[in-house]
């Protein structure tokens, strides 16, 4: 749908970086008028509802930069180029908990931010979890700790907020719904 | 918490702009190595859960520049300078749908991209809504279309894609697990 489409007159790159780039385009308003809007280019993302034999969580606590915080989070991360979402979703899985699965079952997608962003987040569930036997293969630049949550634990972990980002607080909802 | 802390070497403002700024800190990583992190700093937002007499939630369509298309979207706005949440919350159901509510339910506040952007949006309920007899007052570069849904058709609204961000699927799902 393009109802009330703002059509670009001219777009400026103002950062080209290793994960996110910036632009700022002008734009014809639906009144003809002229405005600009600041968008931040991202390469999307995956994340999975992984849910264990005896019914909990599993959960990666990292730190993130923006927030100078840790947070507990399903875990997720970025698509690479050409990468389907469901690989993605198995190998951060694989690569931050040490599961792995032949079942994932897609529950939905979604931008996190439309307003400034274009970030699309792919959302995967499973329950049927096995062991990889071969630790966690993080990146470089990446510490995480592996944690289990029972539902009831989860919903003490968001009040305080150590659970804080949409797509885990999603996830608490989407197990609420499957267990109601 | 701050397991796994990054601690700041140096940080560039790489844009400073209306809505966002850009930053590129490079990070002591908890190993003693260093790494960058590029970081979106925004204002944070707010959005209503708004619920009609004749139970339908309230939605605003409009376009959204990232994605270059229209979403359905629960009514949002940003915080404005040292306004509280719950301000924000009443003034952009005002200005945005034409309604307006003296009671206002926190429901719960989320990062929405916390790998890239400090993001904190806050979630009010109302299903006591009155008209504000005033009309829209919008931005003057605001352009936006009141709409009224059922359960049901929000639901198909999402499985078309046509609501496809996460404070909507969030609200969605609230409605459900009230139901429930």
């Amino acid at each position: 749908m393009k109802k009330y489409e703002e059509k670009t007159i001219s777009s400026e790159t103002i950062f080209s970086g290793h994960i996110i780039d910036v632009k700022v385009d002008k734009v014809e308003l639906p009144n003809g008028k002229t405005s600009t809007r600041e968008l931040v280019k991202h390469p999307g993302a995956v994340a999975v509802i992984a849910v264990t034999a005896d019914n909990k969580l599993v959960m990666v606590e990292q730190y993130r930069k923006p927030l100078e915080k840790s947070l507990v989070e399903i875990p997720a991360g970025k698509l690479e180029a050409n990468e389907l979402p469901e690989h993605t979703a198995r190998r951060e899985l694989e690569e931050e908990t040490g599961y792995t699965t032949d079942h994932l079952e897609f529950v939905t997608s979604f931008y996190t931010s439309p307003g400034f962003a274009d970030e699309l987040l792919y959302i995967y569930f499973t329950d049927q979890l096995k062991p990889t036997h071969a630790g966690l293969a993080l990146d470089e630049d990446e510490f995480v700790e592996v944690q289990e949550y029972s539902l009831s634990e989860l919903e003490a972990l968001q009040q305080s907020e150590r659970i804080h980002d949409a797509k885990t607080i999603y996830a608490i909802q989407f197990l609420k719904l499957r267990n109601s």
